[in-house]
Parts: structure tokens; sequence; C-alpha cells
């Protein structure tokens, strides 16, 4: 089989890039807007895309980024696309850290069912301490600590999915054999975090499972994403750093006793096309000018626990910083703090840097093209996902650079399947009491 | 202003009659299959129905009714149904017993922004036992400590709902000014059960809050519509019940300061339409039909902690049950207890009766339509929400019932607004701290 690489669009209202959403083509309210969000979505099944992705979080001060204050739940907005969609895969963020299993399982199960067969869940243990403080904990769990309970709960909902074998519902009206009872199962899990008794209340969905994607990078991430994880969203900014990431992830899903093909892995990667180097370089530096110090410092900010970096004199060398940030974003803190220090910048260009990064995926379609070909074909990742500054910019994407990646061969022109399983190149998980009678 | 009567629509899958889903007319997979939802939600709009409600439950045990076993969870159908409609309200129930204010205000907050403001949250206490060991917890909260409970979790999430001033997102692309910090709220919620910092990360919607539902009927049940809730989907045998219940109700919001217009009371109906009475007779009996003695006590069961009732015999005066089902569905199980010991009906009898009760809805299209006409004049309902047993059902609800109230101006022939509080008559609650800026 021909090793086709994958694509996925994270649909992000105005924007990751803190400035995006004073250019005049973001709607303003663009990330509580369902037409924007369905519009985009669309844009990305006409590409053929993957899947549609919704990131989240649950904690904001006056200092989070336009985006955090007011956008759309993930469950929600990604069932309402299921209705305005008919192929592309639907994933969302939801945190193990502030959540309950039996919910999460049946959410993201009937969210399965009503898109058929298209769901996926992005495991996550919430990084900002505050979350703790809106859901009526004392303390935010430690690093290590928020990722045991993950592990746990993920075999907590794993199992739930596994309550109903898939043959179970009968539905013998003459009979009037609704189910049959020995083809359901209560998972009955006592653990050190969780106790949930099942079965859960809605059928194995086409998928067997919903997609599982896990998106943290630390060491606790990868070994998730090793053990449990269908397919992992990450983010590099070098060919050299997604290649490291791929292999050690492929080979420690290995070593969990799965196969790498078990498991996708997709960076994230901002492209900005022009029809020519100069107008792509142009776009960024448009962009690039619509943000201030003051938000690049407040975004900066946000990955160190809401840090207030106004305290800071902007041209000194970056501020030493100790073990702040070592709870929260652990992957990203970590990096920024050795870049800082292995290149001497300061303030200032820390913080610029980290609200307008440049992405080397800026230039002609063909260029954009060759670099995505080079990172799939050198195992920096088998697929990517699509985050646009401009929405314009999805378009650019879909209509210049998918007919290059078409015409090599190297992405698809239909979709193969119509579950997002189905085109990840995924299994459908044999069901756990299924096989106990079987073997 | 005349008093137009109101209408919903429970769509219920396989439906809530014990026996129905044997019937030709019902798909078996009824209860996650999206067409079949969204076809019943856009011919209710058809209707210009206020709003369709979906019902749920936490704890499933073999006895369980087919629908209760194999459904869709209500935050995600409702809101791939608000992709697939354009006016009709979505109503779902949540428990306050077993989940998280923040989770509930965001994502119903959500579904009011995806549905441009049609969104309604039923807020129950969830009435069984089990639920508890689906979610890690020793004990079942008792009725009433449920109820405390649940004031407190409305108190939070309205709350919640007003973090943001209506005008609070600027969007000044210009000047850089993407929100007023001033218009930001923390409700800062310490209390008993319950203590949540805030701010919510979305925008106050259309409707400031979606439209409220209580469904309980209990002492408690009342006394937190009383308060708090914007409409009562409630279920009473006979008019003079109804009107009993419509008075108190009423009563007790005025007492608790509101007006009596500030609450819509809509009794469940479970309308049969014939061409003559004796067809509709048939048609109940045909339903019937479909109701063995197991289903029915098995029915019977659930309102009882899930008791088996195989142990008694059948035609022996219905047991002394003592406090069984006090602590489930109170206000149930009371009159079930009550009606067998007044009437001295046997075990079968009961079960029967419960299983395949017989509408007083049933007859021609005129006699329906006059006795709706009768329970809203005389004050026992605002309006009704409608669960047919069969599909085809609401179809002809909906094609010879509502014509004859459109003819008699006693309901809408086009909607009057395209959010759910402006069809039910609602008001927009003021946010509270834009009132204290004013006031």
């Amino acid at each position: 089989m021909s090793r086709k690489l994958k694509l996925g669009v994270l649909i992000h209202g105005v924007g990751g890039h803190v400035g995006a959403w004073r250019h005049p083509e973001v709607p303003v309210d663009a990330s509580v807007n369902f037409d924007f969000y369905k519009t985009q979505a669309q844009l990305a099944e006409r590409g053929k895309f993957d899947l549609a992705f919704i990131a989240d979080g649950l904690y904001i001060t006056e200092q989070s980024i336009p985006h955090f204050l007011n956008r759309f739940e993930p469950v929600t907005i990604l069932s309402a696309l299921a209705a305005a969609t008919s192929k592309i895969g639907l994933v969302g963020t939801l945190s193990t850290s502030y959540s309950e299993p039996f919910t999460v399982a049946r959410q993201f199960g009937s969210l399965d069912h009503i898109s058929g067969g298209r769901a996926g869940w992005n495991v996550v243990t919430s990084p900002l301490e505050g979350s703790a403080r809106n859901y009526g904990r004392d303390k935010h769990p430690s690093h290590d600590e928020r990722y045991a309970i993950a592990e746990e709960y993920l075999q907590v909902v794993r199992g739930l999915w596994d309550s109903w074998e898939d043959d179970a519902f009968v539905g013998d009206k003459a009979g009037g054999v609704f189910f049959d009872p020995r083809k359901m199962h209560r998972l009955s899990h006592k653990g050190r975090h969780f106790s949930v008794e099942g079965p859960l209340n809605i059928a194995r969905s086409r998928q067997g499972h919903p997609v599982v994607f896990q998106a943290g990078s630390s060491e606790s991430g990868k070994r998730l994403a090793a053990i449990s994880a269908d397919a992992v969203f990450t983010g590099h900014d070098s060919l050299h750093e997604a290649q490291q990431f791929y292999r050690e992830v492929k080979e420690r899903t290995v070593a969990a006793g799965r196969t790498a093909d078990d498991i996708v892995i997709l960076p994230g990667i901002s492209p900005i096309v022009g029809r020519t180097a100069q107008e792509a370089e142009d776009k960024y530096e448009a962009l690039a000018q619509l943000v201030g110090i003051e938000q690049a410092l407040a975004y900066l900010g946000r990955f160190f626990e809401h840090h207030d970096f106004g305290q800071y004199p902007l041209d000194a060398p970056f501020p030493e910083l100790g073990e702040l940030g070592s709870n929260s974003f652990r992957s990203g803190t970590d990096k920024i703090k050795k870049t800082a220090r292995e290149e001497r910048l300061t303030l200032r260009q820390v913080a610029l840097r980290a609200a307008t990064p440049r992405s080397p995926f800026t230039g002609t379609p063909e260029a954009v093209a060759d670099l995505l070909t080079q990172w799939h074909a050198e195992r920096g990742a088998d697929g990517f996902i699509v985050h646009t500054a401009l929405p314009g910019q999805l378009g650019d994407f879909v209509d210049q650079v998918v007919p290059i990646l078409q015409e090599r061969g190297l992405y698809r022109s239909e979709y193969e399947a119509d579950t997002l399983r189905g085109n990840l190149g995924l299994p459908v998980p044999v069901n756990r009491y299924a096989a106990s009678t079987v073997g």
C-alpha cells in the first residue's frame, strides 16, 4: 500500500495568530459564527481533508488571546458540523482532568453515530492552573499526575465503548427480542482515579472506537500516545526536529506492542501561499504588523501561567524563570527557555517570535508542496494539520497546493472511505468481549 | 396579547412506549438514527412547533426499556439538529447531580450561539440510584439533597451566562481593541456544593440565557420551577389534576417575585388521531397488543429502582413497597402507589396500565383539538409537549390537528420570532452586571 499523505484543518475562529482578527478578511465574531465554521469545514471537505479539528481550553483571563475569550465548545460545534458535512472527520479537544469518563464516552460515541463514523477525541490534560478554579478544585494536578489520570481515564472510556458487542441489538420484532443480554457488558472499573460500572447507554459505533488523538509532546504525552493514541497532533520548527519526534513515537508505539502504522503523526503547520515567494513573504509581514508588543507579551505569558512579562525590560536578555511554566505547557515552555538561552534572545525577540512565528511553509504553491512532500517522504510526518491565520489562506491551500499533491499521486482525489478511521488507514478495534468469546 | 397555545415534540427514537419498537413503522435503530431525528424535527418545524425536546438518563440495566439502552446523548443530537433546522427550539435534559456547571453552561451557551438563540436546558437531578456508580460516587444523593444541589447549580450557570455584558466584544480593528475588560465579569462563586471562578469563555448569546426547563413534579421540583425555571415539562392524567398543578406553580412563581407569564407550563401528551373515534381506538389497541406482561413489569420496575416485580403473584393486589421508589421518580411512584391502593388494582393491572397508558387525547382530529383547546382555555396548560408512540402519528398531528388549532386562531401560522424565548413569549433576562451599572 502506497503511503498517502493525510490532511486536517484546525478551524480556529479569529485565530491562534494573536493579531489576525484585525485583518479585514476575518469576521470579528468568527469564533462563535457557525457559518464561518461550516464554510471552513465544507471547504476542507472539498479539498478531501481527513479531518477538521477543534481545539479547546478551560480558563481565561483578560490576558487571553482573542479566540480563547469567546469560542464554541468543541462537542457542540463538532456535532453541528456533522450535520453540515458528509465525509470529513470531526475531531475535538476535551480534557481528562476536568470531566467524567461516562459523559465523555457518551458524547463522542453519540457524535460517532450522528456523523456515521467520523468522530475523533483529542485527549488533553489541561495545561492551565486556573482551570481548577472553574471546577471547584483546590489544586490543579501536577503534570505527571494529570497524565496518570488521563491514562486510566482513557482505559475507562475505551472500556465503555466496548459495552455492547457489534451484534448486540438484534431487533427481532416478531419475536419481541430487542437485544441479546449476553452481548451487553459491564465494565465494573475500579481504579485509583475512577470507579465506573457501565454499561454505556449507546451502542458501539461504526468506528468501534472514535479515533483518539493526543497532542502533548512532553515525555508523559509521548508515553500516552505510544500506548493508546491513534493519532498525534504535534508541532515542529524544523524537519530535523519532526523526524526525531516521529521516529521516537513510532518506536515507542512498537515497543508498546502495537505496529508503527497504528499511529498517525500529524504536525500542525501554518502555510502562507503566494503567487511568488515575495508575495507570500509580504502576506506574512502584513500579518506580523498586526501584532503589537503588548499582545505579544500577553501571548507569551499564557504559556507561563499568565505570568506578567510587562515587569521586565524588553531589550534585556530573556529573564530567568526557574520552574515557572513547568506545570502548564511543559514541552512548549522548555523549548522557549532553551532557545532563548542558546540564541541569547531578548524578551522582545522571544515574545514577537512566539506570537508571530514565520512558518517554513511560506512560499509559492510548488514550494509549499515540495516541503510537504519532503517532510512526508523523509518521515517527519504522516500528514499535516493546516491552520491558516486568515480564512482565505485555507482556500489558497485547497485550490493551489492540494492539486499539486494530487498530481504527484501523494494525496487522494476522492475519499477512500466514509469513516475517519477508514481514511486515516486505521483498523476498527476489536471489541474486547467479542475477542474473548472467539479466542 | 392573546394567549396562544405552545407546542413541543419529544423526539424519542423507538419510544417511551415499551412495545412500539415492534411496530413495522418504527426503525429498530431509531434511537441512534440521525435521519429519524432530523425528519421528526423538520416535521415539527413544518407544524410551527416551538421546540423539540430530548430526554435523558444516566444508568441502564438489562431491564431498561429499549430506547434507554441505546440512544443519542442530548447535547450532541441537539447541536446536530441545530444545523438541520432554522426556527424550532432545541431543548435537552442534562443532570445537575452528575455534571460540572462550567461545562454545562458552556455547552448550552455554545448551542445557543450555533442555533441563533434556540437552546433550552431541561434541569433534572437524575432519579436513578445506579447513576452514582457510573460516576464514581459512593452514594446517590437523597431527593432533597439533589434539589439543593440543583438550586445552587442553576445559580452558578446563570451567573456564568452573565460573564460578558452584551456589548463586551467591541471588535475595533483599527484601534486594536477586541473587548472591553470592564464588561467581563468573574462570578467567583463559593457555595456549599460548588466553587466556580469564571468568567465563562463564551459570550452571552441572543437569548441572554438559554431557556431553562424543569421536569420534576415533586415538592422540590415545583419549588425549583417557581424560583428559577422558564418552563415546566409535566404530565397529568386529567384536566383537573393539570389545573391544580398549573395553579400551584403559577402562584408559587408569583410568590417568588416573578410574574405568572414568566413560566410556561407544558404537559406531555401522547395523542392518537384517527379518521373516526373507532380508528383511533383501534390504533391504541394495536399498540397495546405489542406489550407483553414481562415488558410491562420491567417498565414498572424502573420507576422503583429496577425492583424485580416478577417475584409477586400477578393477579393479587399490588404489593406493599414501603419506602421503595421514594428516592427515584418520587412524584410518579407516589401516584402509582396511591392509585393502586384506592382503586384496589392487581399487579398485572398496574403494570399494564403503566406501560400502555391510554391517552385521553385519542380520537378524531376535531376531538383532540377540542380537548387541547379546553385544557388550554381552562388553565390546565399553556401548551403541550407531544410524544407519539409511532413516527407517523406525529405526521397525523401536524397535518390534521394543527390546522384546526390554526383556524381557531389559537395557534400560530408563522413563527413570531427566530429564538425560542421569542416564540414562547419569554423576555431576555437582563445581565446582572449591566443592571447594576444602570441602576
